[in-house]
């Protein structure tokens, strides 16, 4: 909904750059500063805005800037190109037409423009130029304060209720009752030195030599911790009793409106749906976080989880646009997206996913031209053999994995294929010519399948190193094979075979479990997935677990399950790739998807396994569906979109109350606004 | 001379970039900002920094660093690469190896870092990472104050005495008495505005409404101009008599010292040399500026001239190098330097000059690989007949003329062919294959004689358009085909007659005068060429000139002379490139050149024309070479360097005193610290 007010704008991308720059240097560890170690991109600090506009009656117009500027207008049928002088603000302009130019420069803070009349406001219409003779439509984002020009995201602030678990002399110990990003503050306080010991554990907050984050505040200097922290205990302590009794702790947070529900016969389920929601709300924040603790970075293959999970739940439109366009970085590319290779790739890919649930083709158009300078960037890596290989700068990462990835990796080639599949469907879209994007990804499934697929045992090799196969067998590349698609016949069933193989290393981050699951959902093997999710997401509940875990070993008992990366406390115990049972769930059992792009219509097939009753809300687009399965019936109401809802004959018998049969299920049409309802019966029968 | 101080370290390159940052935004038309209209580059905000070191006693070590950092100080043989907990600015470290790590973050300022002990220091030994994982070696500037960090070009200030010309109610008209960058103080005043004029003529600064420069303090807020404007007049006005009568004026300039003094029996050409070296020194300022007043930016073709000019006066290492870095910019490549094609190769071929008159390789190593880069992206505008085309977003520059420069312009090419020589030949220098270019160049020299030469004129087209050789024929590609010798025999002489044509558009920039004027030199023409600095040059001075001029057409006389850009006062009566007498009288007539690199010895060949009696000292390296030539008697002495003297025979008659003759020229072997001298006979000859 396009307000009528004037907003700021910019050079489309900087203000997400600006926010990037900022959330990736907000990492601590005690009080260590920890900067990204890959390279970064800046704003562009001299632009230019370009309007051109017709009055047809007289009209002030307001001009504000952020930064050092200069206008020039003219009259389009004589333009004389001379900046305004003695530039107070303002300019009354007669009827007729115009060409305005505002050139603004900053170098510590986003260039940006507010340009507010009757009839003229600054908005996406004005055109932009980083002066390389380029023009791109200005960036906003709802911005309409002249006297507020774009600076870093605003979170919300709330004060919450603590709990005092200890109380020593100087010492305090306190619980937020849950995991959250903390801001203290202790009002009034002038004197004394406050030291912060943070915890997502208790005893990690006891562990102060050893806990994660810290801080220690002058309270002469300040009495606000500056960066808000990941915790749910706290321990403090301090020379000023008084200054401790004035202790106040707020929630600093994004607020997000959830927009599903899930309930089912297994309260197992639906505790792990819920807390996989309060997972991924944590770690929406003005990007999805990888983690709120250790890390609190934006990653590209994080992110890809992240969207997939709000087409689910929140469907959180701005921050997946607003993670997307930061990500995406600035042309011209020298570097894959936090310098790894499948994250690129992963990028790619979600601008499809995000072309199916969100749809908006604008957005898709202004990433296209950057999208290709990705996949020209991924091209410099391709060898002799048509296939990618990594760089020393770079990483190819896939997993936490024992991965030797020198070389040829398989799962990096599919991945490239997809990326080059997205590739020509977007340029297709665009009336552009795709041709040359397919022509490359059926290069690379030829040399795929030539050089790194092992015919006689019918597997992938995981790579191919200074031309030689490397023997090991790994599930990831079978993985994202079965995943995008790439398998036919006695192929899927090798592939599900490593999958399900016992002697072939085990996912053990909820990360790649996602992808993993998601494979064989495709495959017809929701059931194991079901249980999947019931005894590894479970199994974190079990452990205490109140949001999901960057990783999870059912093996690691006791205090070792806060341990990673060779440090007591260094596993984060809120990482938004540990939420992926939203996804799972909403589109493998309450089975929902889009049945074309930017949910225009939607297609509902759901899947019970061995579940009694299915009770699920779920967003569409700017809808919402809701369905209700028994063992007996089904109810389905769509308040906006129409679509289909299918029940597999092998699951399901139907007496009547459908529209039709295909393939094997009942159809029913469902017309936004009407309830549909039938009687049913449940079959043993699994769903391929 | 390395210091044996710590200093503050950069990523390389990036000091010079805040500082051309700053200096392309303090340009002002008016009261009106102007920002450069090509794209910009920006400091990288997050670098590493890395120095392996050993010590064998133990040491303290003081970090200082400008902006948020971390470090790690991990034993060689035992890293444990974690950043230091609660540190405090010092370290103490036992004897040992060590391998220090410090990440440095900054998006405002410029990253920097100073590490202070009794054995390690801070410098250029360092390495620095903009986490592109390449490192290159730090960048330094002489900083060797902690508590300083490195910030803007920090001028001088004096204080002048100027001339009231004019005192009326409430206004003022004062003559600075020279051209000079002024800042005004009117310190102790609180209140009232004043309204500042600049002029660089006494016309100019009256001109209220069209003069180039203003200001206007509030009195209340600020009692001193922000930045130093050009100016020689000044006209203020104010509504607060007590103010006007507290004004004082600044000269702000770079401190540098001319290395040479030429004195002739022509008062003329010495007043010219005089007045050029001034206008050198004016435009002389964090880098060499095109000029003071209007326009006062770096350009790559500017500079090119400017380090020249300074190899014969100033000898101004830094400058040079501290504008060859910011003008290089970073990568990866996306435009030419100032958006000028000829203006990179420009840049290029300056690299080989500083390797004669500096020689400092590990600088030219430095410069390699964003040298490669120019040439590569230069390669991206090569069509399919192998010549370079500009594309919209470039301009293809050359010369204030009347040039149609669409399409493959010839002198383009002769530019590119010299960069490819240079690189190719620059790569052999660091034992690189430079093989590559040598074979572009030979195919662009191929190209360019088989669709640009007309065979039977005898002539190069200016350009050629859509396959269609343009039939003007302009002298620009002449002048560069005979400056750097491309042609041969015939061709030489076809190419002068050219350039002495009266039919063909006559040159009529300071700029492109300078090549015209060398390329006439080298072919013997030397009476002409000093006879035209006699009258373009000392036309500039009939006319006034106490600076030099960006443009200058004998035909214009009275006020028409300030105008250009369709402004009356939009010419820059100071303008670098307006220097060029410097460079010509001190290579040609005193003759003075490298015979290796870097000066490690000269060449000398006078030449008098008509003049009775020449008088010079121009620097060689970090020395100098004296000669004085008259009608009877030569005197040569070189403090530092050694080298070799030549007299022509055609123009000089020797009866003994020299060493040898060489290719009909008179030789004297000059040993560093001894004077030689003879005497000779004139003779009217004309040298080739």
């Amino acid at each position: 909904m396009k307000s009528n007010k004037a907003e700021w704008i910019w050079y489309f991308g900087d203000y997400e750059l600006v926010q990037l720059n900022h959330c990736l240097t907000s990492r601590y560890e005690g009080d260590v500063f920890i900067p990204p170690f890959w390279r970064m991109d800046s704003p562009y600090a001299n632009v230019k805005f370009v309007k051109e506009f017709s009055l047809s009656t007289p009209e002030e117009i307001s001009v504000y800037a952020n930064g050092k500027f200069n206008v020039i207008i003219d009259r389009i049928e004589a333009p004389a190109n001379i900046p305004l002088r003695n530039f107070c603000g303002k300019v009354l302009l007669g009827a007729g037409n115009y060409r305005m130019t505002v050139s603004v420069y900053n170098e510590s803070g986003l260039p940006a423009l507010f340009v507010d009349g009757k009839t003229l406001k600054s908005d996406e219409t004005f055109l932009v130029t980083c002066n390389d003779f380029g023009y791109v439509h200005a960036g906003c984002a709802g911005l309409t304060d002249p006297l507020s020009p774009p600076s870093y995201f605003r979170f919300c602030l709330e004060e919450i209720s603590y709990e005092v678990l200890e109380r020593g002399k100087g010492s305090m110990l306190v619980d937020c009752g849950a995991e959250m990003m903390a801001k203290l503050r202790f009002n009034g306080a002038s004197s004394g030195t406050v030291h912060i010991y943070y915890g997502e554990s208790e005893i990690e907050a006891r562990a102060k030599g050893e806990c994660e984050l810290t801080d220690t505040l002058d309270l002469a200097l300040h009495t606000e911790t500056l960066i808000a922290k990941a915790c749910r205990y706290i321990l403090l302590e301090c020379d000023s009793e008084e200054a401790l009794g004035r202790l106040k702790i707020f929630r600093e947070y994004n607020p997000t409106r959830s927009r599903s529900a899930f309930r089912c016969s297994d309260e197992r389920v639906d505790r792990i749906y819920s807390v996989a929601r309060d997972t991924l709300a944590l770690n929406t924040r003005e990007f999805y976080l990888d983690g709120l603790k250790r890390d609190r970075w934006v990653w590209a293959g994080d992110a890809y989880q992240c969207y997939l999970m709000s087409y689910y739940s929140f469907f959180d439109r701005k921050t997946v646009e607003r993670t997307m366009i930061a990500l995406a970085g600035k042309k011209p590319v020298s570097t894959f997206i936090n310098h790894i290779m499948d994250y690129s790739f992963l990028w790619i890919i979600s601008l499809w996913d995000y072309y199916q649930y969100i749809g908006d083709v604008r957005f898709l158009e202004r990433m296209l031209p950057i999208a290709e300078a990705h996949i020209q960037f991924a091209m410099t890596r391709r060898n002799a053999d048509g296939l990618l290989e990594g760089d020393p700068c770079d990483w190819v990462f896939l997993d936490w994995a024992h991965l030797d990835n020198r070389g040829e990796v398989a799962a990096e080639q599919i991945l490239f294929w997809k990326s080059l599949d997205v590739m020509g469907k977007l340029c297709e879209l665009f009336h552009r010519d795709g041709k040359k994007y397919f022509a490359y990804r059926d290069e690379v499934k030829e040399a795929l399948f030539r050089l790194l697929w092992d015919k006689e045992r019918g597997v992938f090799y995981h790579t191919r190193i200074d031309g030689k196969p490397h023997p090991e067998i790994k599930k990831h590349a079978h993985i994202f094979a079965l995943l995008f698609g790439l398998l036919e016949g006695e192929q899927i069933k090798a592939a599900e075979r490593v999958l399900t193989s016992a002697d072939i290393e085990a996912i053990v981050t909820p990360y790649m479990r996602l992808y993993e699951l998601e494979a064989l959902c495709k495959i017809g093997e929701r059931d194991y997935v079901l249980n999947e999710i019931r005894s590894y997401w479970g199994g974190m509940l079990d452990e205490g677990a109140t949001s999901f875990w960057e990783f999870y070993d059912p093996a690691e008992k006791g205090n070792e399950k806060y341990a990673m990366y060779g440090r007591p406390f260094g596993k984060s115990l809120c990482h938004a790739w540990g939420a992926g049972p939203l996804y799972l769930l909403g589109r493998y059992f309450a089975g929902l998807e889009p049945a074309e792009p930017g949910y225009a219509t939607f297609r509902m097939k759901p899947y019970m396994g061995d579940l009694d009753w299915l009770e699920c809300t779920l967003p569409a687009g700017d809808g919402k569906v809701e369905i209700s399965l028994t063992r007996d019936h089904v109810r389905v109401y769509s308040d906006k979109k129409s679509g289909t809802l299918l029940l597999d004959g092998k699951c399901f018998a139907l007496s009547g109350g459908y529209d039709r049969m295909e393939d094997g299920c009942y159809v029913f049409d469902i017309a936004a606004g009407n309830v549909r309802e039938a009687g049913l019966k449940r079959l043993g029968g699994k769903e391929e």
